[in-house]
């Protein structure tokens, strides 16, 4: 038996999320009927994180198993021939064979191996919605200040319990997230958020923009954040923010694992 | 009777193209429609440029006439109102008034008054496609030499007779034009080409993007271009290239016509 990884990257405004639905209309099912295609066997796949519907992914990593050997380029252009113009695989690699008895240490798992997660969001800031950017940006049509959103921002790094940005739904067993990094830059008409955590809670980040742009547009000062964050009460924070602008950027793994990992652009020329 | 420009964006991919047609599923259909939900009035429109299906636009320039008076924010916000997401007013002005017998001097029209049409061409160049960038770019697998192509790309500049480059259904009069300037920059995977010229025939960028790019292959010497411009004959030179890549991005008017038109960036960040 062999793991192979992928690095996939969607367009996500076609589907309904990463996980595997009945009606068929998700990425994870798109993958998994391409892999059918290509090996004409069942194949069961594990992503590093569950993409929400309208979500994009530049690098999501997925892996599975198989008794197959196909080279790693010939899995890539394989399962593209497969895969509808909304999904592209950009590498594929092999990871150690798992033997019975194995610790997690010893064998790759998209999921549980991550050691972080990056999230961009991008921001349309201007009086009329872009027609070119639709579905693939956030817009906001009043003035935004980037510096009170970077003070925002600041409250946020640390390991807190993030229950004021976790959406009643999720399923985590626990509200405690360590936020390492968060970058806030102006390009043009666009701003781009990058968030870097260990683990996100279910709709942390769009939860979180929705907060930043009460404070960007003087709603809120800056230090409400930090408030929220005592409180634990999610009604009392922004709402949800609309999913087109969200993008799961990288996914972090030790490099033991030696994964064709690549720094992907928000977009290929920023 | 008064004369409104419009300063209209728009995605192509969804459209068969600028110009009206019995099934409606034009831009100039959809902002007409648009205008007469606003007005309750049927108002035909005139643009400077009547792009393709699937052709983009980030600041094509439309006018018309009309006895309804309406400040000049009312029209961008009540025609964005009617427009579908791909497409979208981004500013509108009022030009001085048609007298009986002026001149064209004195009146402003978006096609007969421009001086110059800047295109840009997007071409993302990477061994796998790029899912979200489709439709929104042109993709060459091969590898492209940038230097190769702007050799190629500098025979065009000054005024040639481009029947190469024309299409067969072109109604132009005169197959001559003058081109100012291209301009080609590598950006990450992108290439990001920029082409001013005085008018453009039917496809002619298109025509020239798919002859440059015999060019940066290798497929061709640069100094092809030269001789496909003395043979004046479109069987000759590459197959027309794909649309998704094009944007009609600038129309250059004398200043005396005030428009407040804005240096569009090919996507907002670049």
């Amino acid at each position: 038996m062999k793991r192979i990884v992928l690095g996939v990257q969607y367009d996500g405004a076609p589907w309904q999320g990463w996980q595997t639905q009945p009606n068929g209309k998700t990425v994870q099912d798109r993958l998994e009927a391409a892999l059918q295609k290509f090996t004409q066997a069942m194949i069961a796949t594990t992503c590093a994180g569950r993409t929400d519907s309208g979500v994009h992914a530049l690098e999501q990593v997925v892996h599975f198993d198989t008794e197959l050997a196909r080279d790693t380029s010939s899995w890539v252009r394989g399962l593209n021939a497969f895969l509808p113009p909304s999904i592209a695989v950009r590498w594929a690699c092999e990871t150690p064979q798992a033997d019975q008895g194995t610790t997690s240490d010893d064998q790759f798992h998209a999921r549980f191996s991550a050691t972080t997660r990056t999230y961009h969001y991008l921001l349309y800031n201007h009086p009329v919605r872009s027609p070119l950017l639709e579905g693939k940006v956030g817009w906001c049509f009043r003035p935004l200040d980037v510096e009170l959103m970077r003070e925002a921002a600041a409250h946020l790094i640390g390991t807190h319990d993030f229950s004021a940005f976790r959406a009643v739904e999720c399923q985590a067993r626990s509200p405690v997230r360590t936020m390492d990094q968060i970058r806030i830059e102006q390009r043009g008409d666009l701003i781009v958020f990058s968030l870097q955590a260990n683990a996100f809670l279910h709709h942390m980040v769009r939860n979180i923009m929705g907060s930043l742009i009460y404070a960007g547009i003087g709603k809120r000062p800056p230090e409400w954040i930090a408030e929220l964050l005592q409180q634990r009460d999610r009604s009392l924070s922004a709402p949800t923010f609309m999913p087109d602008g969200l993008y799961l950027a990288q996914v972090g793994y030790d490099s033991k694992w030696n994964l064709p990992q690549q720094q992907v652009a928000i977009l290929p020329w920023i």
